[in-house]
């Protein structure tokens, strides 16, 4: 038989198969991220892959809706694939008004985008993120960011820089330029970084503003400092805005991730709905971007009708162990229990049971192989011991245990293995 | 603002949201279910949500075909959502050829089936399963079988059964009536305890058996024995088989789980794949069927091009859930943390992290609540602890430890407390 064509044999262009050694290098991160969140009180939610469009439609911006895996089910519904957990979320606090504000929860999950492939970008990929939805403190911002910072820090990341910025100060900014701050002007500088300086400058252009004024924006969105300097930067636009960065400040400089923050006029985000503070994250040798939020004060209300403060921020997965060099995790066997005779089938079941009681992994050999074959086999896959019962061990009452390892062999009582020591 | 219509806050008909007390039931039950696994030596696997519609249609039965979600991306590529694990996996062995035998593999993840929703029955929910590829071995059956039965011990479900048959069996009854068998039989067969006998009469008389065979067909499935005896059942139309299945009962026998076994020539499995034997799992007091699985030793083939034999089960998770009576878990916050003046958040932070690092989850108040607010909010939420830092603590160097249930406060040192004790 053929089996199927070798296109077919592959995941679907854009996807990933984790197989073990991978997904254990997920969930090894997974772990950390989702310890991390839990112990700041956050608690994790997961939704269904499948959203109705016009949800999903709702918050995404125009690049996103076109990145939406769309189709309709059997009795006609226009669904498609979540691209983030941020509506989904926002749609679960539209039906479960009653839950005790502020909200914390984080997840951990997979999204779907149907963009270009590139290294390190998938069109299923997983996002860690939290929302805390329900505040307008300062010390609100302060605490995502330093759930931010501490989740790269947690898979092993020193180098890193959170570059912050602030909508309402981009807002004023533009506006003392003479320029009225909208989401198409957001957009264009969004790209800054991934086209050039020129080009910016035309679509600037492009949007109405004349080429002075768009090369004093690309200036003036050009000068990141440390984000302690931040409160003194923006004072100069609007002194409420200031303090209320001068209590960030304060609470970051407490969780002593201070240093790892710039302030950076040119982080403004792609899409509409940020109301406040706004931030991205750079992380490794190559500062790879690795995920970004910030405050969308009007977001929850287009779901549930209420108005509701709230911030979050969503980290690739992918990209993140990709900076921090994860790739794969290998989980070799404890035990393969090899009963020479058909009699010794049942000692080693009570073997291997003893083992795993004790948290070994085990596995009992299938019959199908000769000893010296199930001992190649073993040595191959990296079993860390072999066990041997044979007619002479079951007569003394003892197994051989290989060390695959050292290459040694010793004999243990039965008893004592039976007995879980 | 009105927000979402009513209909849209909620998931998509036949789809759950898992906030967190129900998320966390959801992950005791994977946590038990993959340290059982991993203690028999199987590894995890994952693989994309979205497989070309043509790999999932290849093994699909005809009533299954109907229910996968399908459409079409971008680039026209035909696509559906898995509607279980045993297709992907065998996909990806199919270019992983090298992977060595057997392969012990398992998963713990979502699948999408667009079936009529029922009570405990999803259009996106959680499968639990094995799949032990490349050994023919009697041993493997009974090791697949073990592990399905410990799979719903794991959930606390002492009161099961596993019905057994084997479609060689099957098909030598079959004949023995003069019966020719098919998979059109046996998904009639497969329908036994769901419609009424008189129905299945006349399902069978459709398919050109006369009412006579009909009836003494389904008076032979009707006796179901303790597994124990089955070899003595089966010698009756294979002596080969019955010995087979002697390996299988000696091997159960050796787990401590033979007395959960029966051996019930109902059980057919409506799919045309299985080989071998076929199995179904039916738990707790109600007796709900929670899962099945069978050997398939033809369908690895049909991937990869290359023979393999294989066997594995599936188990619907939320059925198992509700079987073993598990829904919620409550996950209380240990530290609720309220520095009285703005003075005291330094302080309260230091203390947030002191007691992170123990391992408890700890919330610093976020400013916008009095004292007495905090408070009765906190005692709402079931939060265990609530630590007040006021300004006579902070003089005193130390804080104020409620305990929210005993209703009792203590002072401890704030040096103790940094100091991780």
């Amino acid at each position: 038989m053929p089996g199927l064509e070798d296109s077919l044999r592959r995941p679907v262009r854009g996807m990933r198969d984790l197989t073990p050694e991978y997904y254990y290098a997920l969930k090894r991160v997974e772990e950390a991220l989702s310890k991390l969140a839990e112990s700041f009180g956050y608690r994790r939610v997961e939704t269904p892959a499948v959203e109705h469009f016009e949800v999903l439609a709702k918050k995404a911006g125009r690049d996103i809706v076109n990145e939406i895996y769309y189709f309709r089910d059997k009795a006609g519904r226009e669904l498609g694939l979540r691209f983030d957990m941020t509506v989904p979320v926002a749609r679960v606090l539209s039906y479960k008004l009653d839950e005790p504000k502020p909200v914390r929860w984080f997840y951990f999950t997979k999204v779907w985008r149907y963009d270009e492939p590139q290294h390190g970008r998938y069109r299923e990929f997983y996002q860690f993120g939290v929302e805390l939805v329900g505040s307008a403190s300062p010390r609100a911002d302060a605490e995502v960011l330093v759930l931010m910072a501490k989740a790269i820090e947690a898979v092993g990341i020193g180098d890193y820089v959170i570059r912050i910025n602030d909508r309402r100060v981009a807002d004023k900014a533009l506006a003392s330029l003479g320029i009225k701050p909208s989401e198409e002007v957001y957009r264009v500088l969004d790209k800054r970084g991934k086209v050039s300086e020129e080009e910016l400058s035309s679509m600037l252009m492009g949007l109405g503003i004349d080429r002075e004024k768009a090369s004093e924006l690309l200036s003036l969105i050009s000068g990141a400092v440390p984000y302690a300097e931040a409160p003194e930067v923006i004072s100069k636009y609007d002194e409420e805005l200031a303090e209320r960065h001068r209590a960030v400040v304060k609470a970051l400089e407490a969780f002593g991730v201070l240093s790892r923050m710039a302030w950076d006029p040119s982080i403004v985000r792609g899409l509409d709905y940020y109301t406040g503070i706004v931030f991205e994250a750079f992380a490794g040798q190559y500062r790879l971007a690795v995920g970004g939020g910030g405050r969308y004060d009007d977001l929850i209300e287009l779901y549930s009708g209420i108005k509701t403060p709230a911030l979050g921020f969503a980290i690739g997965v992918e990209r993140l162990m990709e900076a921090a060099g994860i790739e794969k995790a290998e989980r070799p066997l404890d035990y393969y229990i090899y009963p020479v005779s058909s009699e010794a089938y049942g000692v080693a079941v009570e073997v291997a049971e003893a083992l795993r009681a004790k948290g070994a992994s085990a596995v009992v050999d299938l019959g199908e192989w000769g000893l010296r074959e199930a001992l190649e086999r073993a040595a191959k896959t990296g079993v860390r011991h072999f066990v041997i019962i044979g007619k002479k061990e079951l007569e003394k009452g003892v197994v051989k245990i290989r060390d695959m390892a050292k290459r040694e062999e010793v004999e243990v009582e039965l008893s004592r293995i039976k007995a879980g020591l």
